[in-house]
């Protein structure tokens, strides 16, 4: 059987440089050899926090960093979870399948609900490996790029497969997770990259924006420039950055800036930053929000298509059979 | 605004006459004063137990048994639940309104657990009191006939619909608990009625069948009969069932057989439900399994414009706008 990838995001701000090296180059790369699915998770943002917020804007503004850094919806399928009721369907016969105590058990579920901004954990929250299951068997995706944090919703998703298809008969593939090998880029507070913190360069920032938030960046009292990951962190994460934008190796770059300190760190970091961004950005100020909706428009009739079928194979296979006039 | 009716039942074997008096007979004059609702909750067959069995059988019958006590589908959409994925889809922002502990709580929820084939509380047993929320407020029905022990899911619905509309803006109605007046019924082994005991009256039982069922009920060793529900259970039960075939009093009967015994109290009664059943089996006989698939695509279809358009308000509510081509 052929590979399919599914990836996506919650559409909760803009997309960052973090996200664009931990996932996003790894998506245009993967485009040119899978078919993909490209998920914006509308209905998660609920997950964590009560009301969707901007979610119109952001979802826009999601599909928009995607096309701008290279998604191509000729090759892959950009669509929303909101749109396909029957990909939303396949929870009912998932849940049926996944205990309350495996539930529980989950460790990115007692992760997120820890950092959840909600007061009780919701029934959303506590099933959310499920839809995560819905969301990756659907297309009968085989291939998910994941972080770390999310190896957890990748094995629950592989356990709904397996009982489907020896309750049911053979449905779907068990997906594999593929770990990325991309350095982790921190913020540039030195914390973990979070658009909350104001410590990320979107990839919709101005040259202005890039530049002032370099500036702030916090380095430390040494003026010699080195790459020392321990003992420097600061410093260590704008030569990464840095080196991701040049494509050149961060020991290298320090070695050249040396006794120029940290004045001369900021410059090349936003030298090259925008130099990288200048393409995604020109890209993107020749889309506008109805480009993004005729491809959300797209992708979601396709996707539908994936998923009538699939729902319909599911409940085949269970012997539910909905009447049709 | 005007009152909806919802209602329904799993399809997991025959209705029976604890069924017709305890709730079809009750549909049958609703549909007269209110538009109505009647799920054929496919999904909830697995919600106690591991496969759906004979589901498609089971689910024909069950439309068959509607139609012979006189639903009338003209009237009242008789409607498949794994038909509706628009329906589904409110799983999810409704799930977002309630939390783990307030789920934990439910009492019928632990009842059911208590009495399930199931080693382990599945997600969807956990889950199922917002699954009839989404049942219920899917065609924003205002009026639900229940039994004492389903009380506490009308509670989650309106908990549900109250949130929603304090969160989003008015959609819902808050529906209302219709508790029934009808006597309980019990088996004629003087237990609980229920098909699986071998203690019921199938609607679509034969006269033999059914002169068979009531020759084994269990009565006791007094030979003049009376009613008297504390001291002699199964005699009382036995003259309620006649009783209310006949739509006459059970002591009044119990007063005209007096010295006739158990033997004549079965005759009457063998006679009564005989006589009673007779129309239903004769619009049962003219109808065939092509007539319930019939009724049913006509209902999936309505109940199927309904679920879009509210699924359609619930996401204009909360501010998701699924792009469409």
């Amino acid at each position: 059987m052929n590979d399919i990838v599914l990836t996506g995001d919650r559409p909760t701000g803009p997309l960052h440089l973090g996200h664009y090296f931990g996932s996003l180059a790894n998506r245009v790369e993967l485009q040119g050899r899978y078919p993909m699915y490209v998920l914006v998770a509308d209905y998660q943002v609920i997950t964590d926090r009560d009301t969707p917020g901007e979610i119109r804007r952001n979802t826009t503004d999601l599909v928009l960093d995607y096309l701008a850094v290279g998604i191509d919806p000729a090759r892959a399928v950009i669509f929303q979870h909101s749109a396909i009721p029957e990909l939303n369907q396949l929870l009912l016969p998932f849940l049926s399948l996944v205990s309350v105590a495996e539930l529980r058990r989950n460790p990115t579920v007692k992760d997120e609900i820890a950092h959840s901004s909600q007061r009780a954990v919701s029934g959303l929250m506590f099933t959310y490996p499920v839809h995560q299951a819905a969301d990756i068997l659907f297309c009968k995706g085989t291939l998910v790029p994941v972080g770390k944090d999310q190896l957890p919703h990748v094995e629950v998703t592989r356990l709904v497969a397996r009982r489907f298809n020896e309750r049911y008969g053979t449905v779907f593939p068990l997906p594999e997770a593929m770990m990325g090998e991309q350095p982790l880029l921190k913020g540039l507070d030195g914390g973990k990259m979070s658009k909350s913190r104001g410590n990320a360069i979107a990839l919709s920032a101005t040259e202005d924006e890039t530049a002032a938030l370099i500036r702030k960046a916090r380095t430390d009292a040494e003026r010699h420039i080195t790459f020392d990951e321990e003992r420097r962190p600061e410093v260590a994460n704008l030569l990464t950055l840095a080196g991701l934008c040049l494509g050149r190796s961060p020991r290298e770059l320090a070695g050249e800036i040396g006794d120029g300190g940290a004045a001369t760190l900021k410059r090349v970091t936003t030298e090259a930053v925008n130099e990288f961004l200048r393409p995604i950005r020109k890209r993107r100020a020749e889309l506008g929000e109805g480009d993004a909706r005729r491809i959300l428009a797209e992708g979601n009739e396709r996707a539908r298509e994936r998923a009538v079928l699939t729902l319909e194979e599911v409940q085949q296979a269970m012997g539910l059979s909905a009447s049709r006039s």
